[in-house]
């Protein structure tokens, strides 16, 4: 059996970003992430633009204000005909609009009187926002990457719009198991861990290929069709029991099986393999088990995948317990927590691998190595999943 | 003028959650705000559960271990034909099965040996989950909020499909210039503010009204169209200048003004007013305070209306300073940073409102107050969206 660091290991190597670009259009690229540098076509801002309303002038001309000008002009945003500024002479500026030629500088409007006396002595430059000084023509407006709100006004202001993207990885979830039926009898139960993965994928916009039972032939059809996805995400079936089919009928498609069983707890059973076409991560399915390892390895997985970052979608982070922990003395405890904003970790109380309720309270998961009982006060790290 | 302290009071007031309900598909409901507790439906777990592949048993038949027990049959998760377990005998049972009667232990199958030797004592209910330990049917499996993909599993196990969640507050957008072109022209610029605020409330699914010129009547045309979400935010228009139409024109059009113009920066001419159907936050032209203000007022306003947390939009978390920050001598600076998940913060170079090149590397806001500059080392208030 690997550690989970070993095991965390072979999926980041495994985890290369997908080549394939395609063309977005910018108003549905939130979260897609950019393949190529956004250049920027035109200088930011595209003209020396006044920064404040008021008198476009020659700064020289108010020296030994106050001191009366001509206005020979308005200028507003967006203005294309601009007057030419002589020696003592002004013209109306609005903010965002473009310095008529002459001009180095704006007065405000609080500093003038009537039309027009200026009452303040200015500087060449002042209030005006030189053309390109944010950014030039042909340089870098965005590098690539995941694209936020931010980046994609940057995009909007270079005019890159579509906006080449990678490919984004697509997922298939498949829950097993004969007891799972959406109207359960007695013995039977709902599939909770399908929407659960579902969730948790929503960004991936997923396959959900329902449940399927523990029967060979309709579990094989079920997997061949989530072979077609670039991740396979089935829960349940991994154990070692007798009806736990799902590592070998994996196996019998084709599947390479790079790890089986790891030192987690919980998760110890969960499987990641790959083959031709794509990778699966086969979770257990106990649904807190199902969710620490999807966090530990399937979302990083699909973030690196994507062209994003492998350890942003995990962060490690430190804080200080305020509950002591029992360690387990044979697997490493990934165990959930609230972690606050000033790094107090709170241990969640645990119930069962079973016990999804209580971890609904949670934001993250501390790490409690082999073996190593942990006190109150003590410095832990914790997992804090990206969606938190 | 007010402060921004006494603004976001302002806002927080009429941000009163939206009462209507809706239902909602569970596989749509990820991040719509459940209206009324989910009540489980049934025990979970709905029967004593296996939690171990072995066999199910007496646990008094394994006093005097090592002892051979007769295997009366074999239960898997899903069957409902239970054997009855009497005295001396055993069932072979897997992970997840239901107890039949009689048994109120499972032995591990690493603890037999052949069909079937037992070779540990068990204590009554040894590896067994009892009936509705986790959860009582009639107990609430659901408080009221949020749905994130562990509780939309909560709610799967519990047969709420579909929830009743609350209506989403509807917003639309307008940006607001005679300078906005698609194809600018030399002294023209593209809309940006759009693609921005569109990606910022991509959750609310806004309405994109485009960008409208600073004419009145077009602009009136447009901002009534806007007034029938529950929500409008604009950009542009707000400051003190001869073309600065939107206020005048949003109290033509009945709209109550309950601030305009405030102790921020950037963001100082921002306007938030309500009217009959719904309420509006004009925002300044320049991105950054854009950005700056609809973190502070639109987004925590939306969230309180969906039904969510007010606070919990815009965090307010500590931090300590790596570097120098000026203070404005009359208004509270909101200063673009990068906050640390250890809480070390460190201030973006500022050069312009019209800067969101720069603003892209943040995750959070500092707080500088009124004339009071922040050196190295000091404590200092971050605020911090919660799309970081």
């Amino acid at each position: 059996m690997v550690s989970v660091d070993e095991a965390r290991a072979i999926v980041r190597e495994q985890a290369r970003p997908l080549l394939e670009t395609e063309s977005v259009p910018l108003a549905a690229a939130l979260g897609r992430v950019l393949f190529e540098p956004v250049v920027a076509d035109r200088d930011d801002p595209p003209f020396d633009r006044a920064l404040m309303d008021g008198y476009a002038l020659r700064a020289e001309d108010t020296a030994g204000a106050p001191r009366a000008l001509d206005v020979v002009g308005r200028i507003a945003a967006g203005d294309a005909d601009l007057p030419s500024i002589g020696p003592e002479e002004a013209a109306w500026i609005n903010t965002g609009a473009p310095m008529p030629p002459g001009a180095d500088a704006v007065i405000p409007v609080e500093r003038t009187r009537g039309e027009v006396e200026v009452l303040a002595v200015l500087a060449p430059g002042a209030n005006v926002l030189p053309r390109a000084s944010l950014m030039a023509a042909g340089s870098t407006a965005a590098e690539p990457g995941r694209l936020t709100p931010e980046r994609i006004a940057v995009c909007a202001s270079a005019g890159a719009d579509p906006v080449v993207c990678r490919r984004r990885p697509s997922v298939a979830v498949l829950a097993t198991g004969t007891e799972l039926r959406a109207s359960p009898g007695k013995h039977e139960i709902r599939n909770s861990n399908g929407p659960l993965l579902r969730a948790l994928f929503d960004t991936y916009e997923p396959t959900d290929l329902g449940a399927v039972g523990d029967d060979r032939a309709a579990l094989r059809a079920a997997l061949e069709r989530g072979l077609a996805s670039d991740l396979l995400v089935t829960t349940g079936g991994v154990s070692m029991g007798d009806l736990d089919l799902v590592p070998s009928t994996l196996e019998d498609l084709g599947v390479e099986i790079l790890f089986h069983r790891i030192l987690l707890q919980p998760g110890k059973p969960v499987l990641f393999g790959r083959h031709a076409r794509g990778h699966v991560v086969a979770l257990p399915g106990n649904p807190v088990s199902a969710l620490v390892c999807a966090d530990l390895f399937a979302l990083p997985f699909l973030a690196a995948r994507a062209g994003h970052d492998f350890e942003a979608a995990l962060r490690t982070v430190p804080g200080q317990l305020t509950g002591a922990v029992k360690a387990s003395p044979k697997r490493q405890r990934v165990f959930p927590c609230v972690r606050g904003d000033t790094g107090d970790v709170m241990p969640l109380p645990w119930r069962s691998s079973a016990d999804l309720y209580t971890v609904t309270r949670g934001n993250a998961y501390m790490i409690v190595e082999i073996a190593r009982d942990l006190a109150v006060g003590e410095e832990v790290q914790c997992l804090v999943p990206e969606r938190f």
